[in-house]
């Protein structure tokens, strides 16, 4: 359902073109000053309408808060339960769509599942919308982390074949995370990057869209954490992430590339490191044995299909005629839901490792 | 931790050398007519010993029920509890490891999580071991899923560098997943998975090991199974599969590949069957839009790494000493544990699809 | 935590006098049609100001809905999710108390757990104030079980020593529950509701306040529901009951009673109704054996504590000085909390059955 | 279902006549020695056959320990699984009872609930003999507990009409409940103890049964223990107890009492204690304000209904046939569940606190 964590409790409800989205986080510890305006600039970062790369849909996306301070405003204790209003909600653009299921999009399973009662506009539920406060969950896991030396960042990796550099292992640390959340469009070697943009407007300009990888990073995390079998920080990481409309593939460390070699290739051999303590030399493991952080980085790639709006014309049915359909997709879309993504598979980390931390 | 599920919760406990491992399944329907005959045939598929390519350790793991029959021996709404004694542990084997952490391993992660009182005899809770309860507890879904027309099944597409041949979307139904299951090393392409016994020979001869990559399908699903946002079918099918150790990815339809293509390409048309019911054309998504199921064959891609253990001398650390030490990992050891994975992912997949049938 | 239910998840969230209160109701079916009117006419009967037996704070304590419904207004399978603006808040009352926590209330405790950042303001996240979004929740699912022909009512039974009459188990059907929640004052005998009453006002008059008995029922339900061991129907029911502050006891059918009769007494020997139908020929079981219901009316009984907010002096202590304290509660307190808690408990039931039913 | 806890999960399983019943115990921290004469000793005092007051079925009882252990016998983090073997199970007794519902069991509730298919034999999965397991739970966790200075014992109040002495709040503290659990019976006032055993054994020679009250406390606990609203102590506490089979109601401190209570009577005033620090002057809330512990003994009051297995004839149906009927139970049957209820109210305690402890 649309409740997560053992620890921490991440309720997530909303619509697309409901009056409000919003989001619930409970287990917060009390005592926590959470700086608001870090919470809105990280939100911005996920918000519609700041570049050509994104949807025209502008909202203000401030979220109100409706509980959780105490008159000092420090977290009580309480859950902390915020809203994010609907306010630019054409819902007229949809009306045409409630026979027609578009293409790559939830609508015809969701009809199949809610029997025609799900709401269509804008994608109901399962718009990516509703990750706005799963972006406010996680800004406000962030800070928490930040304040126990945990920091966390994503970049962009690829979008469509365009590739970003590879980056050395060292080059992982707090510093460089802290410089990617500083990015409009976060990646290790600026050009590739205009790359990457060029990528996206070309798909535009043609009516169509693009996908890309994502890789995230949380460094500062101590060794042992997560839990064995169904709680590992994979299977946790995993779960949190695919809440992430568009997600269809999610790795750890070397991933699929793992399955290519030799165990004496793989294999992070243990060293003693400067300060005497216990490391392993390279970090193929991504940061994650048996469920449970190495106190290496933690290192995440999510796959992002493209943005199934396209403005080209597709192929579908009628439902109520069982007809076979062109439909021509109007409105206001991503034609790459990558960028805008990144925060969002940041908050998804905060908010596991988070709940690892408490639990 | 070790229990699963929502309305079918799975619950695993166990260690490799502790005097038992064992599953106890709640929420199993009553009723139910179970054939013990293919619940042992399946697990039979993940024992060790069975061939050349897997670990000479030999038992005969079939599981004692304890519980969850009436006296007409059908399923009777009780918890169905089973328990694998563990008869042939050579202990010693694992004395000279405690206090150096083998490479890949959980030894150290757990040793840090535990402080030291983790069970290092075989890999303890951390062996793959556990996923023989694991499979005992997916025979039990596989069944139920049979019965109501789900067949699940998967084959090894690559083994190191080693590929299978690609099946185009009308190959998976039901015949070809019965066909699978009845094979040793089962792939499409013979040949090729003659290739892949030989690489994993190779690595052995080389006191090596390798990784390789599982494809699991569904077939038979009706549309729209799953929930919204941290209960979609992708969350709760990687939360599951991340359960087997080694498993360093796992991607849905296209997956990775789908980051590369443009949303005309990768979004799947909707037709009019010839049964005159909505299908899509395409299967670029395997089978779940939005969290639910299509209708189409589900297809999951699962990633994992070559086995840790290897005969080759690796670096590692005395923890006791702080020095930096030379080890040669003795006993028994799969150069490639992706074959005896194959039914552990098909079980992962039953026991979720199970427990979303029921939700 | 905040969170309720498997099938049916209930989350509130909110204090006293933070910006709002609110609900979100997670797996409600879609396609439901709710009757924002009969919604509204069960939070009234909670609410506060409604008469000289309750406190003075007038709130409208309408709640908003903020997500949940299609365009057409019916459920459509996303969270249902409102909020209740808190308007009236007059926090200065409660500045006095930081330092000396109120006897009887959760003031000391909360200060413990929370290390001193609890929202003091009205008892925060400990007021009975919560309980009108759990009354929102409630309200949906009544509707639910109305349209499968469960219903589900509540009386006073006692106000201190004064005792409503007993009633036949022949009584209690779905007609006499409907005459129930259609009265002020729900009791049998209504002299007995006017003595009741007096006992209030006396209680007020004096500065202090008085507790009571609610019994609720609900029938119409089927054989068999519930859950083995931990999820029975009187566990859930217990934990749910419990979500109400000033609940000190919970008992079902004879209850406490049953412990001093003989198995020959309280056993509900089985005959064949005029219907053919097998069914209990008393109902000292309340309607509930083994967890699981037996198609008698279920009878829960819930004790309330007299309200801890009296006027009259009390003895506590400055947490600050470590001194001992003479306090006089200032501000407007129900002298009885047990009227505005018979719907709460109903909404408590409402919730648990309806969680039942679905899953 | 069959699973309880947060941080710490049970999970039991087993039937009465399956081959074992047994506990999964997941979250139990590594490096912690149990004492398993302890263990043993605990639940041997719920074990049957141990006096005229008990059943005549004797079984071992012993508890086999399947994993959770490290090679030097600690706790390693690893689930811990026991079983206990069902040796002495005469199945033939209960072959005529299938068609016909005993008055007072879940015999029809079940059949009902699993269309026929539940395990009649001993009652199944509801039979009381699934508090062994329970036990077996609750003594490692009061092993723990005791480590951290916390005490917990329960004594019998009353049996039928027979009541033990009042104690006053000074008498509850660890000495005494250490006395407690020493005792076959354990009362406050011996010929009281006296009085409630031959009240058991007056109705076992009329072929009846009885019920009682069972009061159990917990000292040492620190200020602030639990979690609002779903997870009160009172919420966990009462879910866990009704998991025992014949517990009709649950109160805390005053309990019932408190309802014909003033607020001026039930309050419990705060005053500085000896230590200078802030305790309760009373108390009337058993430990409890808010769902959280105040620091006062815990004190929870359980009510029994006596064993619905009487050897007098009684009235029931044949469900295949429907008819009315007579019934005499055969078989061996305890006429008061009571003495043996004790460790298992302990036991459920035990398995709250220290989830709650560790969460």
């Amino acid at each position: 359902m649309n409740t997560f964590g053992n620890a921490l409790k991440v309720t997530i409800f909303g619509q697309s073109h409901a009056p409000a989205i919003g989001a619930v986080v409970d287990g917060f510890p009390a005592g926590f000053s959470i700086d608001w305006g870090k919470v809105e600039a990280f939100m911005v970062r996920r918000a519609p309408g700041s570049s050509a790369l994104s949807t025209a849909r502008r909202e203000a996306d401030t979220p109100r808060l409706l509980s959780g301070l105490n008159e000092r405003g420090q977290t009580c204790g309480a859950p902390i339960a915020a809203m994010i209003e609907n306010t630019d909600t054409r819902s007229a653009d949809y009306d045409a769509l409630r026979d027609m299921p578009r293409p790559g999009h939830a609508d015809h399973t969701a009809w199949a599942k809610y029997q025609g009662h799900n709401d269509i506009r804008g994608g109901g539920q399962f718009s990516g919308r509703l990750t706005a406060p799963l972006c406010f969950a996680g800004a406000l896991c962030l800070q928490w982390l930040e304040q126990r030396g945990i920091a966390i960042a994503a970049r962009i990796v690829s979008i469509e074949r365009e590739q970003d550099a590879q980056v050395s292992a060292e080059t992982v640390d707090a510093g460089w995370l802290r410089s990617l959340t500083s990015m409009d469009f976060p990646v290790a070697d600026a050009p590739a990057g205009e790359r990457m943009r060029k990528a996206i407007l070309q798909a535009k300009d043609e009516g169509d869209s693009v996908g890309g990888v994502i890789e995230a990073y949380a460094v500062g995390l101590p060794v042992g954490l997560g839990e064995p079998m169904f709680q590992g920080m994979e299977n946790q990481l995993a779960a949190a992430v695919f809440a992430i409309p568009a997600v269809r593939g999610v790795e750890f460390g070397d991933g699929f590339a793992a399955a290519r070699m030799r165990g004496s290739q793989h294999n992070d051999a243990y060293c003693i490191g400067e300060d005497g303590q216990t490391r392993a030399a390279t970090n193929h493991s991504g940061g994650v044995l048996g469920g449970l952080t190495t106190g290496m980085p933690l290192i995440v790639r999510v796959a992002m299909k493209p943005t199934p709006s396209i403005a080209q014309a597709q192929r579908t049915v009628s439902l109520s005629k069982g007809t076979e359909q062109t439909l021509a997709i109007q409105g206001r879309h991503d034609p790459c839901i990558v960028p805008r993504a990144v925060p969002c598979v940041e908050a998804a980390l905060a908010i596991v490792l988070m709940d690892c931390m408490l639990g």
